[in-house]
């Protein structure tokens, strides 16, 4: 990751009220901006497409796109002939897809992950047009209406490089490769439900991980809030100020089974760590 | 209006089990397109912007922006010198805004209205900061908290053309001065309410106005899907099909109150049309 960008890593708190921000501490291995990009990509099915205009030419138009992406990380659009982006495309095949989760209320969306596909787009060609239709469908199954209509056609984004910005002041140009070969995390669909039940009903444990494993002895609150394959974030407060503990599962997770298994593991050893 | 898509305007039913498809019914006056996307850009605060890349130059490139309409429906952002886009619109000032609703789950995206405001974009000059702080604030509070730090400007995009889309093949290339001067629909905040208490509540009395007013006689049932300040619209089912019907207030209203005493109003005339 590089950070190029001198935005705070939190707004800052209300002079006098909000907390003070503790240093964070991180454990274990983080996923990369790779997997993070695939897994939003796997995870979102609507991009905006940004192609260059006819009139005035050369001008950026951004357009709705459905997507799907394909086996190689390329983006498969089904677009009409008559809408202004495909005869975009058909001028100039540069263009970017930017894909972006959707605003919560209240939230800074720019506190949000978002990424930017940029290349060109071709139509898929006729040899692989089951794959690339497949492909589309798993994204946009609303398609089937209109996949099979004359003026639809199926396009590929043929990507060329990959910007992801993964909230305030994280930011990289993703390596080509590590974009195309990075797996989707696998539980990134559980992870809200398991967030949910880890602070409903292990707030206890929760705490004493953040207490005893996580460097943060003073807190005393530890809230969770992101999980991944590879580890928990939690929040955690205490006189030293609210600051990020991040803890590492012992193996990368899988399933819902093995993240219970990785938690209940976390919980054991900061019992037995006092 | 101008349809320039071959698009059917619902997706095609289930061979032999949907139901078959009602020619529309349309009374009175309806929101134009521009009303229509002046109303999306008041109620949205964030869209995703299309600059030109410098690298490779002229590549057309997507990134998310909150924004804030001014008193001339340009939107305004709050960007930073190290942001891609700030770098890019530096270079060439050629760039669109667009904007779209969040989609609903399940829901096809492309049934959903959108539109692309295409122009250039320029720092707001030093006279007129405070407005557009001001406007910018409006639309994206977050802002406040960033607004004023040295490495973030604001940026105005001047309008040039305005494209709406409102769905399946409903698109247009706003005219200029109309969406200048169009108002935003002072009830849209206040729709979903109304439209769920009607269908809650008033279920016999929007029958009998599809019925009696909205020539459809043979309706069965008819649910209010849509209400802006013009009037409602409904979708009767029956014998004859499933189609649009949509009735007219009097005229226009601002208020809940005013939303109240129009519907009333079109009650009470199906109930005196037998």
């Amino acid at each position: 990751m590089r950070t190029d960008h001198d935005v705070p890593s939190a707004p800052a708190p209300d002079p006098g009220s909000g907390p003070t921000y503790a240093a964070p501490v991180v454990r274990g291995r983080e996923p990369t901006d790779a997997e993070l990009a695939r897994t939003m990509a796997a995870e979102m099915t609507t991009g905006v497409l940004s192609t260059l205009a006819r009139d005035p030419v050369g001008t950026p138009f951004g357009s709705l796109a459905p997507f799907g992406l394909d086996g190689d990380a390329r983006p498969v659009l089904c677009i009409s002939e008559l809408a202004e982006h495909t005869r975009n495309l058909q001028a100039d095949p540069r263009s970017s897809l930017l894909v972006a989760r959707a605003p919560v209320a209240g939230v800074d969306p720019l506190a949000g992950a978002r990424l930017t596909l940029v290349g060109q787009a071709m139509p898929v060609p006729d040899g692989e047009l089951e794959a690339a239709k497949a492909a589309h469908l798993a994204g946009n199954p609303h398609a089937s209406y209109y996949v099979d209509y004359g003026d639809f056609s199926l396009w590929r984004l043929e990507v060329e490089s990959v910007r992801y910005v993964g909230g305030y002041g994280r930011m990289s140009w993703v390596d080509l490769d590590a974009w195309r070969s990075a797996e989707p995390d696998p539980v990134a669909p559980l992870a809200d439900g398991a967030i949910e039940h880890l602070n409903a009903d292990h707030a206890d444990a929760c705490l004493l991980m953040a207490q005893r494993l996580g460097g943060r002895p003073d807190a005393v609150s530890a809230e969770v809030t992101a999980l991944d394959r590879y580890g928990i974030d939690l929040l955690a407060k205490g006189p030293e100020g609210a600051g990020r503990v991040r803890l590492p599962f012992d193996e990368a997770v899988v399933t819902g089974p093995d993240i219970r298994a990785a938690t209940v593991a976390l919980a054991h050893r900061a019992r037995a760590a006092d």
